[in-house]
């Protein structure tokens, strides 16, 4: 584990064996295992020599407890979608954070242009420590939920749209144009990255605090 | 007039005297006349001429009204800004508005990072014919208020902002991949096409009912 | 229905059987239903279970009249089309405007490489509450048919061309960039954006006439 | 000369006496001159040296027939502008041409937008050899034009506009993406390009025919 | 036939039975037929139909010649490519010239990085009417042709590349820069367009002269 | 203080007297106040009128305590820049992390093109509760960085550099591309943002523990 | 072969038989022969006909050694990757170096999110001639290369990534804006160029010194 | 002196002073300095400090010879410029050379619109170690050099140009993708890097053979 958390394996084009092959050494080391971006077809041979691991096809991760203990960690994340067509990206999100052990509230579909839906349910997320949200077409989510919270989001552009919605680069730009000043960006698409940072962030607030060397002003 | 409203003159550029003489030639045909994008420095030689016309400084226009009969307009249209920076080119969409005889709302300032603003003053807009909605930056702003109305939104896209919102070019986006579905886009920047748009859905509203020719279906 | 319209079901991806759920609680409210971007494959299952809907394979939509009243409308829109080939984007508009109870007049293949074509079916179209136009490649006929009326038209880019078309991206910038007043622009391909303004338009000026709050200038 | 006419000096940037020495070569040669993107600066000081030469402030250029026969041509070249703004760059065309010693008619502001000034000028424009057809903004002229004549068509896309125009790239991709078959593009603002395009073309017509060599097919 | 020559058939994406409708209504008035980006299942069928057209399925072209005279034409037309993946795109420019009544000579694989290839053939094309050149990558050939000849040049940009050749758009930019005076460009992959404007000059040239109307300068 | 921090008043454009009152308002709510992007000539100005404040020219800032008490904040923020060129990007982000009331690390210049220089300093960076790191050209700084610590990263591209930079765009897209997984963005040259995020994660790691509200799996 | 080393047969879309046929050619004049982008099905065929040659799969290269003497060549070039997946392209550029008989160090998987793994294997490249260096993503591993070396850099962006990266567009740009002083940039995915140069490099280091002609200054 | 070469300075913005105390600090350790992208207005300062230095006003340079040994160099380079605008590139690489030690010759005005030029002056460059090509507009010379020479090309693209040259853009992209291997590339207006790339192959070729470590295949 590089800096507390083990490699995450980038499933993309690579065959089951040399998957498997990562995964035995990581629990070897007592590691939790995480796959992203897994070929379907890959998935049941994983599965056949992992049975106690968990598939999400929607997400395409797979995922498996390391032997060693799960750190246990307050506070929880929120991951917001606008619509039902962002799922995978939110899923990869929830389950990179299920593999750092950080508890997850999912709020789906409240998307900006229905704008009753995000405030109806802002109970289930304002204690969050900190917000994935997740949007294609426009990107405008992540600048009206950061209005609403005082805590760090994390917004992901999607690919979802068509036209000059150009393969998410309208809601990547959207989303590092907001004007709420609580949000940072990650790559289209790029559930794990969200997930990850939203990760550290939880982790940190329940870790003993840090203490500074020898004499920042 | 060409189809009910005189031409307007696009002032970049052009010398005081060329626009004088424009602004004769309407005025002798009893047309209300526009200037927009007027050089500050030909707007006193203009306003020395014609002392009965409003400047708009903010806005860069110049407007005087024609001899002939002001149309009288039911309903009315708001013009809406996500900050304060947004203002010019919401004063070209109003003074247009204004030239063609059309009411407007104004409402500044109600940007979606502070999600409060906008549905505090939506008595103001509800009843509004048609809106006009101007925002820089991300450019979210037409797909919240979009999901408020029943009515035609004319989004303008502004150049305000930096970095990676390429003179506006985000904020375009943005609007065009609405998940609204009543919105449509004009030009960034473009506040008199707004204005123009919007006023010529009041203007309609008010005519007297078109009919269709022959046979549609 | 939100602000007088039920919600339409974006059909992308999405299954058969969530679709004729969604249909049926529309159906049930008594509303009437619009699936855009349907699969072909989706579309015989939907025709079996709702055998009086209307399924335009052209332009993918499936439409089912709901029980409550279909609103009348005075007016019409016209549909006007550059080229044979941005027919399903038309397709997709007319079958928006069905749905909404507004009446439309098509017109086909009259772009401008062919100038004589326009001019020659003007009056088809002059009486028009708004118009919709549809082309690709140069994108150039909303500024052309724009210069002929005096109503609002909403301008549809397409994805059709090859090369430096950049997937409709010319044909958008082209109508942005309108010299015609009285354009206004959504999406590449987004035939249902454009029905459904040039929609809310037609029945707004049916409808009794809205009333402005409190005091606008 | 190269291949029939002497090179074309590019004023852009080049001091008075750089400019000086290379006319006095050419009139050496009896070879006409040509200056394009001329310094304002520079002007008067290349008119004391050569008082029987044509500067053109609007089009930037400076020109200065040879002692050699002006070669006669028949037939003739229009060029046409959208808009007054797009002046200069046909200017710069002009200047180009009667450097060539082709003929020019101009017929100014026939843009789209106002679809019936084009046709009322007809006349004055389909007898060309070939026609240099100069818009900012969408860039739909040439289009339009392409279709009133069979002859060859350059279309020169300028840089006024604001906006979504990006610098003239709209109008360029308008008509590279032109359904007319008789239009071939050159670079933004190129007036002199358009115009030295359309001359080699004028001059070709009025030579005596080329013959093939050997054996094409 | 507009303007003297009959309209060309996009073939994309039109079934069989349109196509063949097309041409016997073009035959049936003595016109010659052209068929562009044909689809290769489309071309049994009508080659049944027509079994004295000529497919040419490297340049998806079919053309049939018509009742009437064949226009005969001096002059010819050099068609250059750089590579021979280029082909496709001249064959289509060849077939166009051919069914205008055009001849045209042939010169393949001369691209730049072998630099004594174009000057060892230059006698091929120095008489040429106008050059179409063909060419991908860094799309470099036209403007060294362009020094070679006084005529013109008309140059098609091909998609053949990679990387950051974007889909030609690297190609299309080299040539709209070119340093060569005589260089105009049409569409990526356009080489339709690219044999009709050297048609119609090589089809000016040989005509008999045109004459000015009233007043030209 | 919206969720905690009072506004920060962006000062691109505001005039002096504007940005006194808004000043004056916050003091006398108990709030502290910061100024970014504050035009040079307005500086004196608000000097004069609040002499005890911070004025930062080269992160063009204006901070002034509030009466209220001062947040105490455990940890620190690391603020790392590529080069010296990088620096008026890196104040702002040092400014807004004091207002906030946090620690800084300033370490400077330790761009990769050198690369002993990064691991020499790790130990004044190592135990930091978030890092900013600031770098333009390649952008590639955040990405090593990342490498070398567990916390979260936010990366702020600048826009310094020529050419191929595009303004910012080079790095911001190097930065949205970083293998190392804790790395996220915010726009170009935007300072303020990544202090404003990294202060947030600072001051949410020293603040009681959150409780998530019902039922986060 | 031209200045020294045979052409090499670009083998997209090339059939066997023509390649087969150039082969024959160069062996014939006792060249080596090299295939780039050589299509799988290809591969068989030219096996069975070339026995002795080698085929790299991963690479797509095809490789065949000639009758005259392999030039022997002093030096060495490390060719080193960020991650697996720039594979192929580094075995493109590896076996373009064999077939110019110039050895080769392989170093992969060093990119910059594990900043230790570059300076471990230090010792195997500080001693190259010069270095390809093939990372897409962020592509920021020439830099941090670059910096540990004083030879000549050619850097190879890929197309590996996903969102932002633009297929390779991302890593391109990083890697023209390096902030080290010796990197210069080849095409998206050429590892054939990278090598080439590279090799040319090295074959020159081992050549008999040139000398200059007349007077260089 | 990292790996052989002192560190240049980058002079953009830095103040006079700055620069000074740099250049007595590397003369102090006995090395020779190089500014680039000098202040015009610092210059005479630098000049008056240091007299023996050389200054380029064209190239915006500042030289000055260290007090060790210059390392002698046989080979030199070619500098080659298509146009004269060019020059200050072109300058730029030169001195860095100079100041590297290494030879210069330098070709001006070959620019590929007058092909004959290039071939004229082969045997200035033919025997060189490495070229500098440096171009605008469409930057097609490096390919067409590429094809005369068997040694590396490094090919620096110029912001020289209008419209669609974007910057520089098109002349980069042509280079890119430039059909001879031999042609790598560096930044738009990158002279110094240029430089320094041919400077270091030239100094490999001159200096002893190095060797490679352990064991490359
Ligand atoms: N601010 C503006 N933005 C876009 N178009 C405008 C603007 N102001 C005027 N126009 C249009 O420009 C035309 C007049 O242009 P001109 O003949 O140059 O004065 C009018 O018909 C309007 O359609
Ligand atoms: N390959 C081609 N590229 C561009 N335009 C073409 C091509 N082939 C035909 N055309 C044009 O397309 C028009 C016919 O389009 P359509 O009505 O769809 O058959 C003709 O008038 C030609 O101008
Ligand atoms: N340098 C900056 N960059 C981006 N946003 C900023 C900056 N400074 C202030 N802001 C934001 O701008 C808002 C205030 O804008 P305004 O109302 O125009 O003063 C604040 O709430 C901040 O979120
Ligand atoms: N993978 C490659 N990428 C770029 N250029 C290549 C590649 N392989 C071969 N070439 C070039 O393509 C030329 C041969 O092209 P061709 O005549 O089509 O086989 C050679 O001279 C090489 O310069
Ligand atoms: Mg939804
Ligand atoms: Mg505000
Ligand atoms: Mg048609
Ligand atoms: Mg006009
Ligand atoms: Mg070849
Ligand atoms: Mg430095
Ligand atoms: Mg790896
Ligand atoms: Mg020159």
């Amino acid at each position: 584990a590089r800096c507390g958390f083990p490699e995450v394996v980038y499933g993309e084009g690579k065959p089951a064996p040399m998957i498997v092959e990562i995964i035995e050494a990581q629990q070897a080391r007592g590691d939790a295992s995480l796959v992203t971006r897994l070929d379907p077809a890959v998935a049941p041979i994983l599965l056949n020599r992992f049975p106690s691991a968990v598939h999400n096809p929607v997400g395409r991760t797979f995922r498996l407890a390391g032997a060693g203990d799960t750190p246990s960690c307050e506070g929880f994340i929120a991951v917001i979608t606008a619509g039902s067509t962002d799922l995978p990206v939110a899923e990869e999100a929830c389950e990179t954070l299920a593999w750092m052990g950080v508890r997850t509230v999912r709020i789906n579909d409240v998307g900006v242009a229905g704008p009753h839906r995000l405030p109806e349910r802002r109970d289930e997320f304002r204690h969050a420590t900190a917000l994935v949200v997740v949007a294609g077409m426009e990107g405008a989510l992540p600048s009206v939920v950061g209005g609403y919270v005082g805590c760090p989001v994390i917004a992901v552009p999607t690919s979802v749209g068509y036209g000059a919605n150009l393969g998410g680069i309208a809601a990547l730009l959207s989303m590092l144009n907001s004007c709420a000043s609580n949000v940072a960006v990650v790559n289209i698409d790029a559930g794990f990255k969200a997930g990850y940072m939203a990760g550290l962030i939880a982790t940190r607030v329940s870790a003993p605090h840090p203490s500074a060397p020898s004499g920042p002003a």
